[in-house]
Order: structure tokens, then C-alpha cells, then sequence
């Protein structure tokens, strides 16, 4: 024998795709949340096929499940084909750059030697090779920053002592010409078949008369049996002409201690161009000596196979923010902060539902803005926004969608302006914006204008129906009826929000009418409670008794600005969009009904807490209080009378509200409730003064 | 006598300067609020200067009392000179645009009439010319859109029946050369004179050698006496050869009821090139006679005089939004919601007061764009923000003041950013923005970075003492113990506002320990509330008995990253900021005590509310509740002990913080509290064991 060296292995190297990363953001972000477990994973190789590159193990966006549920339906390796081999792998993902850098790497890579050699030893490597190649990758994914630290081993047993080689040269020189050709068939063979070609250990045996096959590991006690020559083949991701690759060092182990073989002929089978390539594919002899130790059962061989980072042995990073698109990338960060709601502070919470939910925005002021941003910052992506003004000058400081540029030349209309800057802040929202008034009781219709209005009209019916939860976030009451009427009508969820100078109102309207209260009766009664409908809870008029009327003409400046302690809208938006967000998540929906404070048992029944009617605050106390109100049975805008006379003669009954105010409180009946009410009070003054005697 | 015709008049013309407006609306936002008392104003004219072209009345910026106690003190004339005549004249400028168009015209210049009337009955006008010429003007100014709808009158009284002319010519060829000669010198003597330029009306005495002199109405009785030829002269506005001009119109009601004369000459003066132009003025007979109603002295004549626009008896319309700099008008819009509170809401609102705040924001995450925000809102003008972190791609959503644009290229500091925004939304707001880290307790402070970290708080030390009030907004507990220290130390006021998943926590820090409290002693106790000072309010670590420490490390993305509700940062930064305003305008400013709800009698004695010490609320029960708490005598943050220690070694001892934090445990006793503590429980659990059967 000639003289023999330490087999020295050149390492595997691995490559990770963009894809993997962003599946594995994806899977840690919507399904892994705070859970550690290890993930398994599929690396993907195939013989080297380059003279001058080694191949390397790929981790690909299909190398993990995506998602869990998946991967557990099936313990079957990802399918490979000849280039990309299925090697199983286990990732250990941190939920913290410090737990990452704290892992024992030790224990690690002998966990998986462990597997490998419980797989050695109860020839589960015969049936399933690659289980050899077994690896595993510890991994932090700053999902913020979108970077991303990793370490992968690639755990090989260690002989002791280590394997000696007396021989390596190019497999052409080793073959005779022959054993060559007749080898080389056999490879392309084997590499096209399906059913080997993601093969990567295996036998060569050659007859006497060169003839050469290749057999699977699972024959080499036959092999070994009929005396023919047996090299032990692998597929070699290496291509130095001096080393064979690392999978052979498991290959050595798995030979050496289930095959009993001490002198082993081995094969680091290379390509070129998709065939067989003998000069660059090596033979060589490896001289091994099965120690003491592996005849214990309970022994466990060294590991070692952490991968180095250049010369040191040092986990990687990869920043992917900077080849990402832009846009992409927010869209991805959108969601960030939402996701990680779910991990742990709110797992209920349904976003698919939210970014499915259409609002729409009647205002663009200072309510409509700030509602509009507060939507987007829950991942509401369909938001319409409908205001008939310009921005103005004195609107930017308390409006917060605009800025002064959107005040030049006259202003633009608010609601494109608020589109725009939406789009700014998150490309991804679907936002729209209509400029048109909306029609109110008090200001009546001039002939000429019929049309226009009737139009408006028409456009907020579709709107209305096209949406699933309308805002109603203007500044005048009486333009809040028409909307208020639709929504019932439509059975849509309607949300108000409204300001005084240091008080706030945010309420949702009751679900609407349903058929069978079409018809319902009422008895005239001078209580308002009494008229209250118990099984509905109130819209924004149900408290009046007087119908809707113009409130903007004779108004000081004052009074037609936005006179409101600034702090006011951001509370007011921010409780609206927070109420929305709970009764979504209700399983009543907006049939939820109306609650005050909860005791603590109940509020852990709703993870979002309790879903008030009405949530009133005053900023000069510092107070929010909570309120439940039923609807009124003659509400000017919501009371089944109203809603059937529309259903019956709709825009025709629109306008004739709009011109008469006076007509809503005749056809709820408000008229001569009224008329009751102050004929009550004058006879009970005048029993008063008649009567004082009896009195005392 | 020649045939003769009625008298025809030229109308007179305004002009209002855009000066006059701008002052107009200064003066309703800043002083006449919801005022409308009618204001007294100066108009402007002189005699026409060009063949073609009429002298209008002008009305300046000085047409307007800078305020009105200047006006009231004052009853005089403003000083006019040879172009600018000054003409009393009165305004009434409505709140509404309604109120505006339903004035009384009739009435109003009925009213002004009776003035001029009283004036010629009285002899006034004999004294003070002018006053014949008193015009009125009805205005609506629509402060917010900057347009302003306005009407002039020039009240003539009408003359029953009307006065004819019998000859009127070019006063060159009604005087012969040499009277010419004289009369041009005569005028440009008196328009030479500072005594007589501004006085309009004179009488033309003619002597029979043809010398003319000019002399003041009050010597008509001399003149007419003398026998001399006499016209009477006045500064005639009209350019037209064949009309005199307006004013004429009450001067032969003042001629014909105080001077008895019915045939009247006059002299319509106009001027080429600063001289008197004869070919161009105007000498005219006019024949006028005295109806028996004006002897009556309760007559009052009937007047005219509603200025047309175009040939329409119509108010005119100016809107100088378009014609102004755009960031002045951003500018003066700005304060307008502000100052309009003041003329109801808010009468006590000081805004001098706010604008000359200066804020320091640490933290320019959700809740320092929002606190910035609002501030802005409120009308504060000094706003710097420190933080050091950049725009990532998932702050926009919540972050108001970034959009997608910041994110780019790694990301803009937010600091600069947010400056950058601020002033796109306000360019009158001077932000300023410093990045750099506050430095921490438990992050210890490597030996090359010690220079770095004493730089930084230098930085945040001359940061806090040239600010007002410093607002705590950043992410961590232990980055608000060292701007808690030195606010206390500086004795700022220091607002924290912290957020939970879906709670918030707002709170004022107590004034700073006084000179007296310096070696303030006390006792060990095992209980919080015995060793909480009664004086002073708590701060952000009062409650606390444990040092701040590193919170950061090791933490999760969900714990790293915001994952609040996202309706909480509006809803704090929103009460920080409205708590900031009721310090500011509490008598006590940063001293007032901490209240709770108030009554109602309370309450009206300050009228921004009630000033809590703390404000906390939950969004999942939808409530808000104010709670006082006073400090602690062992704070690791704001205690006498460590203040003093601060102020006696400064960095020193805040680096020795920074690496130890148990350092401030032990200095404030608070490690021997615990240990006392423990070894009471200790004791307690061992009785409740051993002497079990005492209980029972």
C-alpha cells in the first residue's frame, strides 16, 4: 500500500435564495408568531458541474412548507429532480438576535448527528440516503429591518481515527478505458431516471468484464456478496481534483460501521454539461478503522460542520431591504406591526377580514383624515373619501392629510388631495375620492338644481351599498340625515363622530329596520322612552325631537369653523375607528348589541374589550364615559317610518325632506307629539294656579 | 338768465387698498371678535390730477385704528396731507355674510345724513370741512377664504327741488386772464400750506382789481359782507368737463341752508402736475332754493348715495387669497381657528403665551409626529425633536408626520424628516431636529464611547434648559430616567406619555425639589405611601422600586416594534398636549396641584377644565379615568437624594448610573427597603407556618 494521508473533505457550501427569506418572513409574521420549534426544512445540491465552482446546497423558497399545516400533512421530502437533490434540514429560527447568538451550537449539530447515526444504524439510510446530508440552519429574521443572521452546519461524524487515504486521482485514470465508457453509460443512466436521479449515494460494481452498474445503497450486502469490484459512489458537490466533497464523510461512517468495510473505494461522481465526467470526477481509498466505541449502542459519534463565514467561523447576515423594491417592501411593513399584534397581544385578531372591509368617508376634514389614517394604520385598504370643499389655507394644521403645497392656487379639491397623500403614506391603499355635496333637510332644491342633487343623491345610494362601513364625519347635523337614512336602509354599519368645543360624541347606528318592524304601530306618548324600540340601538337623530334644518347660513366665522380644542379630532377618530374595529371582530357584527363596562370575565370573552353604543368625552374634565341608547320609534331619519316612506317613493321623498324639514317631523308624528306635549304642559300650569289650594 | 338744467353729479369712486383689508381682519380676529359695533374710519381723496381719469376715495391701512383703544383715545382726524384729504366715514362690518346682506340701507345712510345735517345746522362744518364729504361703508369679511364683500355710500343730501345750473364752463374762460393769474396763485398757495392743503371746501374771494384769495368756510359771513365776488371752491374728485363732482352735492345744502345763498357760483378745483388747472376745473352757477321743510328743525333731509358697481346698484366682492404670498397667508391663516375661539369659547385663550413656548419632543416615533402635531395646532411655534432613529418602512402607517419618500435609501433620520414635514404643513413653525441616543441606565457605557455618551448628555442638558417644556415620547422606560432628572433638576415642565398594548398612561412630572428639600431626611418604611412627599406630584418612576434597566435586550419583534392598538398614540399625544395647554394657562402654571373631577363651580373658575396629575385610559373598556399621585421620597428619578447627587458630581454621576443601575437603588435606600421587605415576608410566612394552631 502506498503511503497514506489524513482524507481531508472540502466543505459543503450553502446558498440561500431571496425567496426562502421572504417565505420564512411570511411564515414567522402569519403562522409561527413567538413559537421556537425547530422547522423542518429541505436544502437542495447535485454533483458539481463546473470544473472551476463547487456546487452548493440551496435553500429555495420551497425548501419550507408553506405553511405549517402543510408540512405536518406530510413527512414526504420536497420532490428534487437531477440538479436539486432533497436533503432534509431542520431550522431553529430565534425570536431575538440574543437567543440566536446564545443557541449551543454543540448541543445542536449532535442532536442531528445523533439522527444520522440512529438513522446509520437502523438502515434508514439504505432506503433514504440522503438523510446522510441531514443539515440544520439557526436563523434571526429582523422582520423590521428585513434582515436576516444565519449559521448552517452540516454535521459530519468524526472517525476516530480519522480516515486515511492512500489513493485519489481522476476516476478516467483509475477505469480502464472500458470500465470507463461502460461507467459513464451508467451514471447518464442513473442521472436520468426519476426514479435515481435525485440519488446521491450509491454503488458502482464492476463485473470482470468491465461492465459496469449502479445499485442502490440498500443492495451492498448482495454486492458485497458476489465478489465483484464495489466502489462506493456519491454525488460530489465539490470540483477540487485534490478533495473529495463532505458528503462522503457521513458516506465513510455509514460504510464503515454497517457494511464492516475498513478499506473503502470510493467514486466523487462530477458532470460536466449534464453527463458523466471522469476527469473530474475522482476514485479514491480510504482507509478507515471502526474504533471500540461505535460497537456501544449508546454511543453517539463527535460531530463537527458549522460553516465558516471567509476564514472564520462566524454566522452570516444578508440585508434584504436595499434590493427590494420599494413599494413591495411597504407593503410588506404595512402589515408588520399588525401581525406581531397577533403573536401575542391579540392572537383573534382578523386581518384578512379588516383588509377585505370597504369604508367609506363622508369628510375629508379633520375627522375624515385622521379616521383615514387610523384605518390604514389597522390594514383597512379600501377607503373612499367623499367632501365636496378645497383644502384652505387655515386647513393643513389641524387636517392632517394635507399640507400647504394642496392650499396653492385656490386649494385642490380635499377629497383628491386626501387620495394622494393616502398614497403617499402606503401605496398599497385602494383610495378614492369624490367631490360632491351631500344633500340636506333645510336647504332647499331651486328647480334648476333638481337635477344635480338627484344625482348627488344617487351617487351616495351606490357608494353606500358598494361599501361595508360608512364614517360620518362632516360637520353639520342636518348633513348626517341623508346618510343616516341610506345606511338603514342598506343595513349598512354606520359610525358617527362628532365634536363640540371640548366634547366628543362617537356612536354607531343601530342595525337597520328589519322587514317585519315595516309595519310596526306606535301609540303616542309624550315620554321619548317610552317610544324607544328596545330590540335596536339609536342612530344620531334618535334623541330629537326636531327634524334636521339648515344650521350653516347666519353663522358667524367662529361658528363655521372648525372651533374645537384641537386634541378633540384625534380622539374622536381614533375611538371611532377602534369601535369599528371591535364590532368587525364581534360575532354579531353590528347586531352586537350595546355595552356598558364589563366586569372583568366578561371583557376576556371579547379579546378587543367591550363594544359600547355611544362613547361621549370632555376634554375639560379629562372623562369618556360609555352609553347605551335604543332607537326612537320616530326618528326623523331612521324610524321605520321614515325608511318605508323612502323604500316606497325614495328621491321623490329625498327632495321633499330637503325642502320641508317640517314634512319629517309630520310623518313621524314628532309634529303632534309636540302639539301634545305643550297642550299638556298649559293645562297642567293652569291646574297649578286654579287649584294652588288643594295643593297645600 | 340763461335757460338752465338740472345739476347733474359725478358719483364719487372707492378704492380700497389690500393694507385696509389685511388690517380689517387683524382687528376683527384680534380684538372685535364677535363685536359689531360700527367703527369710525378715514377715507382719502384729493382734487382729480389727470384730464381723463377721477380721484377715487381711498381707503388705506391707516384708514383703520391699529386697535381700538387707540381709537377711543383719540377722536381726531388722522393726519392727511395735499393728495389725501382725510374724510370721516364709518364702518359696519357684520359677522355673517346673511347679517351683512340684511342690513338697512336706507336706515344707514338716513343715520349718516343726520350727521352731515346736524354738522351744517350746528356750524361744524364751517370748523371741520371734511365732515361734508362722510361716507359709510358696509362690509362681511370672510377671514378664512380672505374675501370681502363691501358696499360704500357717500350720503348727498337731496336738495327739493333739485338745484340747476345756468352756466357751467372751463374756469379759464369764466375768469379773465389776470383773475385767472391770481386764482392759480391763490390755489397753490393754499394747497402749498400745511394748514389748508387737506381742507377741501374754501370760499374764492374776487376783488374788483381782480385779485383772488382763498379763504376757510368760516369767513363766509366776512365775505359775503365785503360785497365781493364770491364762489365757493372745493377739491373736485371729477375728471368730466361737463359735471362737477359729488361733494359739491352737500356743499349747496351747507350754502343754501346756512348761507341763504339760492344762486350759487362755485368752483370745481382740479389740478395737472401738482398746480392748479384752470382749462380743466370747473366754474359753475347753480340755482338752488330753500324748501319750507328746511326750516322746520326736526327736518332731515332725504339722502343718496349707495355706490354702483358697474351699473348695477350692487355690494362689490375682493378675493386676495389669490393675490397673496402664499406663505403668509399660511402664516395668518394658521392662528385662525385659534383665535376665533377666542371671540366665544375660549375668550381667555392666551396665544402669545403658546407661540412663545418652546417645546422639546424626545422621541419622534407615533407619538412625537402626533404631540407635534397638535402642537402646532395649538398655535405653538417653537417645536425641536430628538431622536435617533431613522424612517423604516412600517413607521408611516403610524408615524404621522413620514411618508413612503422618507423610507427610501436606507431611510431619512426622523428628526430631520419630521422637521422637514412640519414645515410643509406650517413653513411660520421654526422646528428643529437633533439625532442622537439618550443615554440609558443598563446599557453600560463602553470605555471608547464614554466621550460620545458625555456629548449626548450635554446635548439633552442644554437642550432642556433652553425649552419650556420637554415631552417624554420615546419607547423604553429607562430612556425617560435621565430628561426625567434633568427636567427635574432644571425645574421644566416634564409631560410623559407611555403606551401599553391597547392602554395609555399621561402625566405631568411635579415641579422640581426646591432649594429647601435639599437635604430633606427620611425614614425607612416599608411602605410607598408613607415615603411619598405631599408637596410635590410624582413622576414617570415614582411608583416604581426598582431602578430603570435595559428593557431592550433579548426582546422579541412584537416587543421591540410597536404593537399597540393603533388609536392609542393619537388618543395620548392628544391629552399631552391639551394637559400642556391647561398648565400653561393655570395661575400656577407647573405648581398648580394635581385635581381630580371636578364640580361644576370648579370647573367654570377655570375655563380649559380641570389639570390632573395623570390620565389613563384603556381602549378595550373604552375608559378614562385622572388620578394624582405624589412623589417619592426614594424615586430613583426625581428624589431630593438624587438630584443632589447629580448636582454635586453631574456626569460623574449620571455615567455611574448608566453602567450600574443598582447604584440608584442603593443611594435612595431602596435596595435596603426591598431587603426589609423580603425579610418581613420572610418572618411573616415563617409565624404563619409555625404558629398555625394561634390562628386557628
Amino acid at each position: 500500500m502506498a503511503e497514506s494521508t489524513v482524507l481531508q473533505f472540502s466543505p459543503f457550501q450553502s446558498h440561500v435564495e431571496e425567496g426562502f427569506w421572504k417565505r420564512l418572513s411570511s411564515l414567522k409574521l402569519n403562522t409561527l408568531g413567538l413559537d421556537e420549534t425547530p422547522v423542518k426544512i429541505t436544502g437542495f445540491y447535485g454533483p458539481c458541474s463546473h470544473a472551476q465552482v463547487s456546487s452548493h446546497l440551496y435553500l429555495l423558497d420551497e425548501s419550507l412548507p408553506a405553511n405549517l399545516a402543510e408540512e405536518s400533512s406530510s413527512s414526504e421530502m420536497v420532490l428534487g429532480n437531477r440538479n436539486r437533490c432533497p436533503i432534509p434540514g431542520t431550522l431553529y429560527n430565534t425570536n431575538t438576535l440574543e437567543s440566536f447568538r446564545g443557541l449551543d451550537k454543540q448541543s445542536l449539530i449532535r442532536k442531528e448527528a445523533k439522527k444520522i447515526w440512529e438513522e446509520i444504524c437502523s438502515g434508514r439510510v439504505e432506503a433514504a440516503c440522503a438523510v446522510l446530508s441531514r443539515f440544520l440552519v439557526i436563523s434571526y429574521a429582523d422582520l423590521k429591518k428585513w434582515t436576516f443572521h444565519y449559521w448552517f452546519a452540516f454535521p459530519a461524524l468524526v472517525l476516530n481515527p480519522s480516515a486515511l487515504v492512500s489513493k485519489l486521482q481522476p476516476a478516467s485514470e483509475w477505469f480502464n478505458l472500458e470500465e470507463g465508457k461502460s461507467l459513464s453509460e451508467a451514471c447518464n443512466e442513473w442521472r436520468k431516471s426519476s426514479l435515481t436521479a435525485a440519488v446521491p449515494f450509491f454503488l458502482v460494481i464492476i463485473t470482470a468484464d468491465s461492465h459496469v452498474t449502479l445499485r442502490p445503497l440498500k443492495d451492498w450486502e448482495t454486492c458485497q456478496r458476489d465478489g465483484h469490484k464495489l466502489l462506493f459512489g456519491f454525488y460530489d458537490p465539490c470540483h477540487l481534483p485534490s478533495n473529495p466533497g463532505w458528503p462522503l464523510r457521513n458516506f465513510l461512517a455509514f460504510i464503515c460501521s454497517r457494511c464492516k468495510i475498513e478499506k473503502i473505494q470510493f467514486l466523487c461522481y462530477r458532470e460536466r454539461h449534464g453527463l458523466a465526467d471522469l476527469t473530474h470526477s475522482l476514485v479514491g481509498e480510504a482507509l478507515v478503522s471502526i474504533s471500540q466505541e461505535w460497537k456501544n449502542p449508546q454511543f453517539i459519534p463527535e460531530a463537527v460542520g458549522w460553516e465558516r463565514n471567509g476564514s472564520k467561523l462566524a454566522p452570516r447576515r444578508i440585508d434584504l431591504a436595499t434590493s427590494m423594491d420599494p413599494i413591495r417592501l411597504a407593503m410588506s411593513a404595512a402589515d408588520l406591526n399588525l401581525k406581531l399584534m397577533r403573536w401575542r397581544a391579540l392572537p383573534s385578531l382578523n386581518l384578512d377580514k379588516l383588509s377585505a372591509t370597504k369604508c367609506l368617508l363622508l369628510g375629508a376634514g379633520t375627522l375624515g383624515c385622521q379616521v383615514a389614517r387610523m384605518l390604514m394604520a389597522w390594514g383597512i385598504k379600501k377607503i373612499t373619501l367623499v367632501d365636496n370643499g378645497r383644502v384652505s389655507m387655515s386647513n393643513p394644521l389641524r387636517q392632517s392629510l394635507y399640507t400647504l403645497e394642496d392650499c396653492l392656487n385656490g386649494g385642490d379639491w380635499k377629497a383628491d388631495a386626501a387620495v394622494r397623500s393616502l398614497k403617499s403614506i402606503f401605496p398599497g391603499v385602494e383610495a378614492e375620492g369624490f367631490t360632491f355635496a351631500i344633500p340636506m333637510p333645510g336647504h332647499p332644491v331651486q328647480a334648476k338644481e333638481t337635477a344635480g342633487v338627484l344625482e348627488d343623491c344617487r351617487r351616495l345610494q351606490n357608494l353606500i351599498s358598494s361599501h361595508d362601513v360608512i364614517f360620518l364625519l362632516t360637520d353639520t347635523r342636518e348633513s348626517r340625515w341623508l346618510p343616516t337614512l341610506l345606511c338603514t336602509n342598506a343595513n349598512k354599519l354606520a359610525i358617527t363622530a362628532a365634536l363640540g368645543f371640548d366634547s366628543y360624541v362617537v356612536m354607531r347606528h343601530g342595525a337597520g329596520v328589519s322587514a317585519d318592524d315595516k309595519d310596526a304601530s306606535f301609540s303616542v306618548c309624550s315620554s321619548g322612552i317610552e317610544g324607544h324600540e328596545s330590540r335596536r340601538l339609536g342612530c344620531y337623530f334618535c334623541n330629537d325631537v326636531v327634524a334636521p334644518n339648515d344650521s350653516t347660513s347666519n353663522r358667524t366665522l367662529d361658528q363655521q369653523c372648525t372651533v374645537t380644542r384641537p386634541g378633540l379630532a384625534p380622539i374622536a377618530s381614533a375611538l371611532a375607528v377602534e369601535l369599528m374595529i371591535g364590532i368587525l371582530h364581534h360575532p354579531e357584527g353590528m347586531n352586537a348589541p350595546g355595552e356598558m363596562a364589563s366586569s372583568i370575565s366578561e371583557s376576556s370573552s371579547q379579546p378587543l374589550g367591550i363594544l359600547p353604543h355611544q362613547i361621549r368625552g370632555s376634554l375639560s374634565q379629562f372623562s369618556q364615559m360609555v352609553l347605551v341608547g335604543s332607537s326612537f320609534n320616530r326618528c326623523t331619519a331612521c324610524s321605520n317610518l321614515v325608511v318605508s316612506e323612502y323604500r316606497r317613493r325614495e328621491l321623490e321623498f329625498v327632495i321633499q325632506a330637503l325642502n320641508h324639514p317640517n314634512y319629517l317631523e309630520d310623518l313621524t308624528g314628532l309634529t303632534e307629539l309636540m302639539d301634545k306635549a305643550r297642550s299638556f304642559n298649559l293645562d297642567w300650569e293652569e291646574d297649578d294656579e286654579t287649584d294652588i289650594e288643594t295643593v297645600l
